[in-house]
């Protein structure tokens, strides 16, 4: 079997007897021909999404394979969560330098256990020689007409509130091996409750770039300001720990505020949602927590305001850049 | 400005007042939120596909940036063109090892000429930094329901038939600065003509990889043989004058044979539709040239006979592999 015959097994076969055992109406020819064909669900739109990942600068060299396609299906999977889309299917565009066998059975292991755990299917993709593994993958899924929660419709006055814990994934990576590994290397897309925000949140996106950055977004593209309070992000108890050490823990609160990686919802709540979208995080067990405001815009340009304590709040650095 | 702020100028802009200058009723929301959305046009099914070209692998490091940009978009058309849908839009995933704004300014020339020149809108996208230039794009199409021409529907009987000539990028590519440069660089996918042949074509593919490895997908998917008659083949004048001087000329018969980058279209037409197509064929001024015959299988494992005077022809090497 060459290199191409190996591919194919790894991928095509996986993904053809998942497809006829899904039997998808939608999908109509999957991988194997030029294009794959979809028929469009009633009365619903296409939402779709690109992300790459490059092997040294979106995740460590020593990830295990099984994660790196776990993560690279999770951080496509989130771009859906942040407008309430239901996932479909997602096409994968594989760059590695040499056809390893062992990499692939483990990286498709990865890639499969997450397509099925969220109900997608692989239906495209190309594979191809490169120096260095790079991953993109691009996500499909729909939404009703007109119920997409994009970054431009919050209001002045709506609660800022954000899932989970904030700055696991950058305290991860500041520290190998330690007990929020996982939180970096297999992040779980918040799928189920960004479809259930539908109707709630005003504007949503992931926190894949730290929350002061990705904050300034819903802020920047709603025409608002937005103010959050330091005290509020929710930590993971490993987290809490540090800061009780030292309240004032530089690293940590720049894990929270401004660590890539975390794959959480911020989003905004008019107040008089906040107790719908609180009892849907219970009964689906996310934790959901209030950080902040959005608040009208104070200046020409748009500002993602800090306090601690009713005090401005100044955080050294903020975000990740790709380009940095 | 930085890095982000370069791109962000490069893509985003360009796109959005392209969007607005076209005034898409079925793109809602392109680049700058988590996902782009697409309301599905009535009676339309979704065609999508993915290509990554990597620097040194794809095209020559020497290539042109206008060209490369160009490229990527031209070889993922081609891929609807194979199945006659009608492009709608593209995403853009972009890794590349500095922000050099020369590089970008000239791709992003070379990507929206192309874009303008189909129709096609950048709706989405990704930069990342790394080691090595790669461009994966995806390509969104549509299809009227049923009428996609796929590589599985030859019947025993069907004309083999190609568009344009044969071979013309691998010559460009062991001759550097030739006059078939272009063919090469910016190649032309067949659009319009794939489009055209629906309700005539019974197969169809573009041939990327070279016709015999090409052809062996259509034979495979269908179940049949393929005969092909390689007096037949379509050549350029700078490569039928080659083979004027040495008729068994073997680096421009493997051009020919097993030359990629073509992006020509392969299909297979019953008899009674030939003319139908020869007719469509001369109205879009597209040269198109019968080469061989699908004939039902002859053994357990499909195969693509080369003759040439009736005579059985053996080529040396076959097809091109990104993994070789």
């Amino acid at each position: 079997m060459n290199e191409f015959g190996l591919i194919q097994r790894f991928f095509a076969e996986a993904a053809a007897s998942r497809a006829a055992a899904k039997n998808d109406s939608m999908l109509l020819l999957g991988i194997g021909d030029d294009c794959a064909l979809i028929t469009p669900p009633h009365g619903q739109q296409l939402a779709i999404s690109t992300d790459t990942l490059v092997a040294g600068r979106h995740f460590p060299l020593e990830t295990d394979a099984y994660s790196i396609g776990w993560k690279a299906v999770a951080v496509n999977l989130s771009d859906l969560a942040a407008m309430g889309a239901t996932p479909h299917s997602i096409l994968l565009a594989l760059s590695l330098p040499s056809a390893d066998e062992d990499f692939l059975h483990e990286f498709s292991r990865g890639l499969f256990a997450i397509c099925d755990q969220y109900g997608v299917q692989l239906i495209g993709g190309d594979t191809t020689r490169s120096p260095v593994l790079s991953i993109t993958i691009t996500v499909l899924g729909w939404l009703p007409i007109g119920q997409a929660i994009t970054r431009a419709g919050a209001q002045a006055g709506d609660l800022i509130m954000v899932t989970g814990t904030l700055g696991d994934a950058a305290y991860a990576l500041r520290h190998p091996r330690s007990p929020l590994q996982h939180r970096l290397d297999r992040p779980l897309p918040r799928v189920a409750f960004g479809q259930a925000l539908r109707g709630y949140a005003t504007a949503m996106l992931d926190i894949s770039d730290g929350l002061t950055q990705d904050l300034g977004h819903i802020a920047q593209a709603s025409g608002l300001d937005a103010c959050v309070d330091v005290a509020c992000l929710p930590l993971h108890a490993v987290l809490q720990r540090c800061l009780d050490d030292n309240p004032n823990h530089p690293a940590v609160l720049h894990d929270a505020l401004a660590g890539g990686d975390d794959y959480e919802l911020c989003f905004t709540v008019p107040e008089q949602s906040v107790a719908a979208v609180l009892a849907e995080a219970d009964r689906q067990q996310v934790q959901v927590t209030q950080i902040g405001r959005m608040l009208p815009r104070q200046s020409a340009k748009t500002q993602v305001q800090l306090r601690l304590h009713q005090q401005p709040f100044v955080l050294q650095q903020i975000g990740f850049q790709h380009f940095d």
